[in-house]
């Protein structure tokens, strides 16, 4: 694993020195523990264009730090960011690269105002999360291994959907046994929205106990050595009223259009419209109010964003979710999800119904009546 | 509740009032929920030094915030900082304070970007953070349950302490415990440290099973309406030898010491040492390495936080953990953490052991031999 971080490292050096500056300081968390392999809550590296990097963390996790990054210098030491940025000073750093989307207004004031500091301080740009867009074999493997546990949990849970049960009662039921299956933590708080709740994408889940009759949307994911899974399923709980599989049918047809249309070259927005036009020509375009999808990956949320008017295309080995939904206020609603990998059909088996995607969230698509 | 997040932001405005803002945008997550009682990803509030406030979130949350926030306008917006900070320019704000400890550059360049923004952005400060760190009783009721709860499901967990389970084994049950008796999640990651791991502060629970002769430290906590319940023990298994036992009584000792001395008007740097000069005179100086305590309420960690250096006092109602450890590398180690509220010793049961402090986590301080 290491020679992997040494790798990405010498591949951010490349364009840190391509953006002018003498080194840079990775401050986000999921940046470092995407260079160094290092997962804590205090830590930051110093990357110069050239030369080997140095990562600071505290005490507590210096041992940690030893043993997982054996290329890096380790300064043990509690304010990282300060003793990094006297660090590249000393080292003849005149303009150090900082990540001003995660660094504070106070944080910045504070080593700008370091009198042993390094002379000029400029934004970074999302140089890191843009590497960490296409990812490697070793990271599509912990992300299939989230997935895999994800819709393995689902489907410990289903006989737990029954009118004695609460939203609440299932959320915990299904993160316990993600845990059970092997997976480091939830990757977000699970989701479950039952009978008129499904009409809020983001409900928290409550005492409602389910009832005949409802659809009730299921929204999960595990997370193994930090990579997150995103998997969204809708159940019926009792044979579902003809609009309630109206709109399910409609939500499948335009999921499975968003994943074809997720191949390396196109156009987020493209994808986005692939799944949108086909709700918004049945009349439930004012339905959908979310984007179809983001990336996934040591972030839950994470580049590409795919929606209407995001810009960029899809590269092979990038995962992302596609999630439409149809959410009527005071009814319920309809969404589903899978996290997939974009991949270029070349030496791939290209599936009828997927296109050239690889889906790692296997849970079947077809309405389950329980 | 309404009235009392009423009150809360009268009390805000009148340090805004007497800063020279006009208005203050709030951008922390903690203090959006102290101020307006929503929790939400995404959410702001832009408090006027006087007149009623107004909270933007986008259409997930909306719901929730007209329901919860009867006295403030709701503006329903996915950009809730630029609306909020284009509004104040509406109102005639013309200098804005914000939070610089939680705004990111990036963030406050777009704000400051804005053409129809407001003229001058300033710093804060921790004005919100400091009146959180005093709290009315229906944030001591909340963070009471929390350690209730802590406490009931250490208990619960005791017997599966033994030969056969490993540290995750214990962390698992633990947290699942919690949640079973009404926890709304844990506060925080459990940490399980057993035999030479115990020397580690911050161990991750990993796949070392129990053995006879180690001391195990378990650090917890749940979560209850927001509020963060923080509480360690450390047991043995099987009889413990001399110096496992002698380490234990010091902590004991020193813990005991510094619960004495958080009363009203004490400086923290003069609390810790209560604590931190027992240790030191037996020689263990350098075997507690953190400090010994911290605020708790709506963040796990947060001011006051008390250790060698640090100023500011103490005050009546002011909830904080105090957690002395020794920790021998190699062997391992000790701490032993309450959760307590600073409490004025007028009207007080002053219990001798505690002094006027009222202990939340009510856990046995003696050693449990398992």
């Amino acid at each position: 694993m290491a020679q992997i971080h040494a790798h990405r490292r010498a591949r951010a050096q490349q364009q840190i020195a391509e953006s002018g500056a003498d080194a840079a300081l990775i401050t986000s968390k999921p940046n470092v523990r995407y260079l160094s392999g290092l997962a804590s809550s205090n830590a930051a590296i110093l990357l110069p264009a050239s030369g080997p990097g140095v990562l600071a963390t505290d005490s507590r996790y210096a041992e940690a730090a030893e043993r997982v990054c054996p290329d890096l210098q380790i300064v043990t030491e509690r304010q990282v960011e300060p003793a990094l940025a006297m660090l590249a000073a000393q080292l003849g750093c005149g303009t150090l690269g900082f990540e001003a989307q995660e660094m504070t207004v106070d944080r910045h004031a504070a080593l700008a105002g370091l009198p042993d500091g390094p002379g000029l301080m400029v934004p970074l740009g999302h140089l890191v999360e843009s590497l960490r867009m296409i990812k490697d074999d070793a990271e599509i493997e912990l992300l299939a291994r989230a997935c895999a546990i994800t819709a393995e949990a689902f489907a410990a849970m289903l006989p737990d959907i029954r009118p004695d049960r609460t939203e609440r009662d299932l959320a915990v039921l299904l993160e316990r046994a993600m845990i059970d299956l092997g997976a480091d933590g939830v990757a977000f708080d699970t989701i479950v929205a039952s009978g008129p709740n499904g009409a809020i994408p983001h409900h928290s889940p409550g005492d409602r106990a389910f009832r005949p009759g409802d659809l009730i949307t299921i929204d999960c994911g595990a997370q193994v050595g930090g990579y997150h899974a995103d998997m969204t399923r809708t159940v019926a709980l009792g044979e579902p009223a003809a609009w309630q599989r109206e709109i399910y049918d409609l939500v499948a047809a335009a999921q499975m259009a968003g994943i074809r249309a997720a191949v390396p070259g196109a156009d987020v927005d493209t994808v986005d419209a692939s799944a949108r036009d086909l709700i918004a020509e049945a009349g439930h375009g004012d339905h959908f109010g979310h984007g179809l999808g983001h990336g996934v990956g040591l972030e839950v949320h994470e580049a590409p964003l795919m929606g209407p008017g995001r810009t960029g295309k899809l590269t092979d080995r990038v995962p992302v979710t596609v999630e439409p939904g149809i959410y009527l206020p005071g009814k319920g609603g309809v969404r589903i999800e899978d996290t997939l990998v974009v991949r270029s059909a070349a030496g791939q088996a290209v599936s009828e119904a997927a296109g050239a995607a690889e889906v790692l969230t296997t849970t079947t698509k077809e309405l389950l009546v329980l």
